[in-house]
């Protein structure tokens, strides 16, 4: 018997391991009748969400799923992608949400490496899905999700999922987890080199910073969630476990396409969506050519990549209250924030998107943030000068790799995650991305942020989207190169942009190539500079001197 | 190797242990010069309330203090108190907030058992504190808090808090707890029989639990928090550590007058207080009797008692919007609340307000919640009408009871607490609580719950107050009996009493007999039910038959 009660020790009344699916239990209980999802025609509430949840785990169990085994899913953003967040770890699954826009041959990679036993598969993706398929010696059972409301029919052959919502038993009971270290998803890296990587989640993990979506977001209760965002990445930053617990609505959205965006945000009141900056881009773009205003004042979180200025700018003059957030796939999605701080407000327009595309500070529930040298550890000082390499820690960070001791070995080896992200550290603690470290243009011995010169060029009245990569130079080793695409109809040189940067930039960062294209991007909105790296060095033109 | 990642373990940076320490370090990193407390003239920021922590826990582990151990506090609700609420804990140490109302008696008991190493001694209650003191064999090194806004100073001889502030270590490293069930707390019940049982928190629960308020409440970022509730109960039901979260401001009050609660919601816009009925009562009563309107509303969160329906109504016509919450000393202060539902904003004032005097459903953390047998622990039909216990479950349900085995194991025993409430369920899954188990009264084999008949009387007008208990009937076995503190200057008789009873209620349930005193309260504003049951018995006069 001790003074400090440590004798006391875990039981059922008094420990529960944490899961989102506790989420679902009680939205479900407290309130059936509100709506949980809205795709087309379909509404359904949170009472058949879970009715169906449970039914849904029950027909993977007979189907074979032990605890643990993994569920793949090929889908768009539809309701069963959203179900699926909580059916399969009810069976004791855990969920691989693959990219839509990978090739046959990486989705059957990450089939194998998973070792899916079932595999969800979206009617529209049924091509890609089937050949990925023909690929492997030993193929998961296949399940048919139909997308009625799109007028996908089913692939022929398959039990669908409908299927197994029906035979499902609605009185089974499901499995929330014995640990809550235990798996509930797994993420691959869209990894530019080699192969991708297998991110573990756990329960923990998931409960946790689906809690911190909504503080660092201060949602409230019942928003209305567009997604914009595809779920498979990074379980849709763990927004359906998050809206579980606001009790929020799901508006489903297929493709991204900025008219349809618009007409769901004034159809269904949207307050709340998500996605990368590309994103945002376009919705500015569709928003001049529709002459689009918006109704109601909407919140959008962005991550991903840092938001020019100049996009947080217009995003704020269309009624869209922007919310910067950054973290990684590692990191169950975003897990630090631009916070915005009092003072704020009586800055002008220009130097407040300037302070708010930072990337900011840990959200509440990261345990620490560093930016520091990565030999050492040593953090650097806070200058807003010094670069370093971004570290966190805290129980937002991955399990680690799935089958990959090395790889989980570098990412965690000295108790800090390793970012690969290089950054500074501004004088009231907030951090700024500069570049990934393969992305630095280490140029004449300088190093030069691809982001800052972006930046710049973001600003130029005819740029819509631009990406800066290194490119080698036979006199400074590497210099920047510019890949532009310019706004319709406009027209611009490679001398008219070096002279705009002459006046906006120091000399040493000015690019030394101007190509005028259309910029490759990932399924998530990135643009994919390993692709602009391989295009700038087999670019048959001398770079200027 | 395992295909679920079962192999990827813990380490220093994929886990913290869950403490509300965290939330400290973080809003003093982040909100270093916002507001964290004001009291008088004082206002201290949150970056000043951080150092001073890190040096007292510094000096307290210089005084002595072992991890595990407890450090006893009996003061007001002043900053020092709240500084407590997290100092203590970076010295590894156990919080033992006293109840300040306990006699010297009382205060020793607890003193001893709780094994305190360290007493800290508000200024204004040293005389009742010294006297606790003599009492022991070996009494815990003594550290006074001088009240210097209130003009009490020093008591002479010990050394005083600010003291240890000045001896600490600002560079000092504090004790983040390595096992996030470790204890952070240690509340003593009021218990109406016997010693009072210590009841132990840890980090984990202290953690969710301020998490779960923010949530439960909607409060948003930067909420200011008036401390109408003394920390001492259940931590302030954890709001210290929510206040932490959120980067709230405090504003410290020493005594609950209703005048000094209506300056300081002006002076400092307070947009969120808490209370148990009765405070809410005071405060419609001074409303009343000052002709006082709030400036702006406020939300305040009452719990401890059912508030009745004229309190929910009067509260919301004077501005504050009120939310209802359940809980026990056992689990952190509340985890239930009314949650309001959309159609009921359709519904007539009177009828709202009798739905929202439920308990409601359990919280965003609250893992189960149910009225049951106690001998099967068959719940009851969600009928309004059964009578069963409310039983609960979930990570912020206590470590147990502090050296009391069988106590632990009677509220444990089979995988759910034992909340010793009696209450019927409805069939929205409301729970709504008609009494404690030692509070119903059994007439004539009736069961009647004393609440029910208590929310009649206080809508008669000229009742400021009403508490029912049982007394001995000759005929019935049991009967009511009410006591009734009337509004000022006005009339009644037992008479009248009954009449109105008589139009109001079932027959079997009008009091027996009627009491028109001044009402003995708890600490914490509860009736003390079981002094008034003990007048009942020694009541000269015969019952009505």
């Amino acid at each position: 018997m001790s003074a400090d009660g440590r004798d006391l020790s875990q039981n059922k009344a008094n420990y529960t391991p944490l899961s989102p699916l506790s989420f679902l239990k009680r939205t479900a209980a407290v309130y059936p009748d509100r709506t949980a999802l809205v795709y087309g025609q379909l509404k359904r509430d949170w009472r058949s969400v879970y009715v169906r949840c449970t039914r849904l785990a029950d027909s993977l169990r007979k189907l074979g799923l032990k605890p643990g085994e993994t569920v793949a899913v090929l889908s768009a953003n539809t309701p069963e992608m959203f179900e699926l967040h909580f059916a399969v770890a009810m069976a004791g699954g855990v969920l691989n949400a693959i990219n839509i826009r990978l090739d046959p041959a990486s989705i059957a990679f990450i089939l194998e490496h998973g070792e899916a036993r079932i595999f969800m598969l979206d009617s529209g993706l049924g091509h890609v899905g089937k050949k990925a398929l023909a690929l492997l010696d030993k193929p998961p059972v296949c399940v048919d999700i139909p997308d009625t409301q799109a007028g996908l029919n089913s692939l022929t052959g398959s039990v669908t999922y409908d299927d197994l919502v029906a035979d499902g038993s609605e009185q089974s009971e499901w499995l929330h987890p014995e640990d809550e270290w235990d798996a509930i998803a797994l993420n691959y890296t869209s990894g530019t080199t080699g192969n991708p990587k297998g991110v573990v989640y756990h329960h923990r993990g998931a409960y946790l910073n689906a809690v911190s979506n909504a503080l660092v977001w201060n949602m409230g209760p019942h928003p209305v969630y567009l997604w914009t965002l595809p779920m498979f990445h990074c379980n849709g930053w763990c927004f359906p476990w998050t809206l579980a617990m606001n009790a929020g609505t799901s508006v489903c959205l297929r493709e991204m396409v900025p008219e349809k965006v618009f007409q769901l945000i004034d159809d269904h009141r949207v307050t709340h969506f998500c996605g990368a900056p590309i994103v945002m881009n376009m919705l500015i773009a569709a928003a001049t050519r529709l002459q689009k205003k918006l109704k109601h004042s909407v919140n959008a979180m962005t991550a991903g990549a840092a938001p020019p200025e100049a996009v947080i700018r217009q995003m704020e003059d269309m009624g869209v209250h922007l919310t910067h957030t950054y973290g990684l796939t590692e990191t169950y999605g975003p897990v630090t924030l631009c916070a915005p701080q009092e003072q704020w407000s009586s800055l002008k327009p220009d130097e407040r998107a300037k302070i708010q595309a930072r990337q900011g500070v840990k959200g509440h529930m990261l345990e620490d943030l560093m930016v520091a040298n990565p030999n050492t550890l040593e953090p650097v000082a806070l200058n807003g000068e010094e670069m370093g390499e971004v570290f966190m820690r805290g129980n937002n960070v991955m399990k680690g790799y799935l089958k990959n001791p090395s790889g989980t070995e570098q990412a965690f080896g000295d108790g800090w995650f390793h970012s690969g992200d290089l950054a500074v550290w501004h004088a009231d603690g907030y951090i700024q991305i500069l570049d990934r470290s393969k992305d630095l243009i280490i140029s004449g011995g300088e190093n030069i942020s691809s982001l800052e010169i972006e930046d710049v060029l973001y600003k130029h009245p005819n740029v819509f989207e631009v990406a800066v990569v290194a490119r080698s130079h036979p006199k400074w080793g590497e210099a920047p190169c510019a890949f532009i695409a310019l706004t319709e109809g406009a027209d611009e040189t490679e001398q008219s942009i070096v002279a705009y940067c002459r006046e906006n930039m120091a000399r040493f960062k000015i690019p030394k190539t101007v190509v005028f294209c259309e910029l490759p991007k990932t399924s998530t909105g990135k643009i994919q500079k390993f692709m602009l790296r391989k295009q700038a060095e087999e670019l048959k033109r001398e770079p200027l001197p």
